[in-house]
């Protein structure tokens, strides 16, 4: 008789996504004519083509699979040296930090690497993971079977939630309790907050005082604009002993439909065995990685590779600056309605905070009902995202524009 | 204290191809003028370029990509519905098969796919595995915990191995004891037998009287010559209430350096739970991907697409015979030399008999050091595997006939 894991009947029936989507298909069902001026800000989805240097890498690295002498059948699983190398060139090296190519796993996405890095790790650490929260990090480890059940508020046992509010300007202290393994993910989905060198300064001491594993999701870290705040973990002396670091070229190169991200693991990052030794992850993460994945496409690592080169990198700034225009704009209309708004600095991402007696989903269903755009609400991500919605970047110019007009039109 | 996962340390070191690899290596940097006649016929990798309904595709695809109306972010993750239905309408339905759209699941491997279903079944599942056997069903489970420690043959404890040897044709029969989740691949990598009809048939009254789940590996359907061999377990009534099947564009398009293959779960496959309740599987597979994956890039989407048509169709054909006829070649050169052969009718690899007195692995130094020619030494995939090597037909034309006439050139 085969079982189920039964850890996955403990999940909340509707994701966040999908209760939008058919809140959306509902009202454009039931107003067309409203339907027809619609924008959607809710997903972090890319709106803008990709970089010319993507599009002709990809041409060039098609042409290549075409013909017999230049095809590419398996290549490494962790990714080409030529892509792993000048990640850790320009990502890290350049920057002054000491990340080898050996240390860069090249993926298919962060989603799929924060989901499988638990592959590796043990099922007694006890986790610790911000409120509100990318959704992910949550359902990845309710599947595994590291928590109990949901509660009301939909806060699953086992769980240590680090409360993001405005009073710790979203970032959180680490806790006083003991926790294993630690999600920290900055710029932050959703709040838009950046965490400040002294923060995370103060996170790595925690994780090599307790022999932590500090789960770093760095996928926004290109829209960074204060030179004050670190792209990396890795700026943190001690950093590589207690931290993995996730990031992608989702969105800096437009690569949501593209796919590709990497993963760094420090050789030196090291975690206990049941019998209480010392090893390192990275031949765990190497194993796991040559076992159950057979690389990205080549010629997607093509298109990740021309991101750096000059004009990739100048295609891509112009793309994060187009973004962070939209990001301003936003903001602006949101504060000129008289909403008080968090993020939108460091992050394509801006965290309002809904007006005096309006819920988050109220909030929604209002922006849907009056104003025709879509927004996330904040307790989607979290109980403590109750009270804020989330208003994306990621848009053309004239749509940031007519969504700072409209939500300056509403009556709040 | 970040704790490892322990179960990662039960592996073996030394993995098949790496050791492969080693020997290659060495050989090479001993006897560079052998070194450069050497042919590669171990690592089941495809060597010909892409079609040209593929090709053409991809680059209509990145156009589009470059392009903001034609752009595509996050795509649905379990692949677009023109994919899934082209899918679904050629390899099931327009063979009599009853496979909904939503029942296929597009991935970027099978080899992740079969790693990534231990997911959704619960740990305390008993499993059977063929000897010898894809090294990735075995070490999958080993790293999931469903094993105890390897024995000094390699076998772990907790598995229930089903031997594959010229007695029974290397297809095994379903044990006397009780296994919850079987791995069955057909046609087979190593040994390149496919499971006949009635063989499949017994499988599924054993599956289904034992409520046990197959885990169907068809990766080399499209190998498949005589007319009587089923192409998908769904062939067998009542396989869609106790089978997942797994296929692949890797050795069909082409596509192992281009990542796309699909998973299909029927609607009606239940499983149970803890508490001996019977639950349909798809929705946890749905979740599974929806949380842990973000898709395919859609351009190989499209490439994949592209297989299907008219021209992709013959043109995949082209390929399969091209390889196939090298199959042809090398199954009579090795006769001509005297040995054993088995598979290589429906299936690009040759099982060949070491002659008496030689082991896998001496075999395999023979061969790379009298013949310059890289097989796969089959201990390396089972203890079973002993006394066997596998010859890959994945080759140039040349290169096939080239082995077939070294092999016999060798004094056995």
């Amino acid at each position: 008789m085969a079982y189920l894991n039964d850890n996955y009947l403990k999940l909340k029936a509707g994701y966040l996504f999908p209760e939008i989507a058919r809140r959306v298909r509902v009202f454009c069902e039931q107003y067309p004519d409203a339907a027809k001026r619609l924008i959607r800000c809710g997903i972090g989805d890319v709106t803008e083509p990709l970089p010319q240097a993507a599009v002709a890498a990809l041409h060039k690295a098609v042409d290549e699979m075409a013909s017999r002498d230049s095809f590419k059948g398996y290549g490494p699983e962790q990714g080409y040296d030529w892509l792993r190398s000048a990640i850790a060139h320009h990502d890290f090296r350049a920057r002054g930090l000491d990340v080898a190519d050996d240390e860069i796993f090249v993926s298919d996405g962060s989603k799929c690497d924060c989901g499988n890095i638990l592959d590796i790790l043990g099922h007694q650490n006890r986790l610790a993971i911000s409120d509100p929260v990318y959704p992910v990090y949550v359902d990845t480890n309710v599947m595994a079977g590291h928590t109990g059940d949901a509660d009301a508020s939909g806060a699953y046992a086992g769980l240590i939630y680090l409360p993001c509010t405005p009073a710790n300007g979203f970032i959180p202290e680490p806790p006083a309790e003991h926790a294993d393994v630690i999600y920290l993910c900055s710029p932050n989905n959703p709040t838009g907050a950046s965490a400040s060198r002294p923060q995370l300064e103060a996170w790595v001491r925690y994780a090599l005082q307790h022999q932590s594993v500090i789960l770093y999701d760095a996928a926004y870290e290109a829209y960074i604009s204060d030179p004050a705040i670190p792209h990396s973990i890795y700026e943190i002396p001690g950093a590589r002993d207690c931290a993995i670091e996730f990031r992608s070229f989702s969105k800096n190169g437009g690569f949501t439909g593209t796919r590709c991200a990497f993963t760094v693991v420090p050789k030196s990052l090291l975690a206990t065995t049941a019998s209480g030794e010392r090893k390192p992850l990275h031949p765990l993460w190497l194993r796991r990685t040559t076992t159950k994945f057979n690389g990205v496409s080549y010629i997607v690592q093509r298109a990740a590779e021309a991101l750096y080169s000059p004009e990739g990198r100048s295609q891509t700034r112009a793309l994060i600056d187009h973004y962070m225009g939209n990001a301003r704009i936003l903001t602006a209309g949101a504060r000129a309605a008289g909403l008080t708004t968090f993020g939108g600095v460091n992050a394509p991402y801006i965290w309002v905070q809904c007006p005096p007696g309006l819920s988050s989903w109220q909030a929604f269903d209002k922006i849907l009902g009056e104003a025709n755009v879509v927004i996330t609400p904040g307790s989607g991500f979290g109980s403590k995202g109750e009270g804020f919605f989330r208003v994306s970047a990621f848009n053309s110019r004239a749509n940031a524009e007519e969504v700072a007009r409209r939500l300056q039109s509403l009556s709040w």
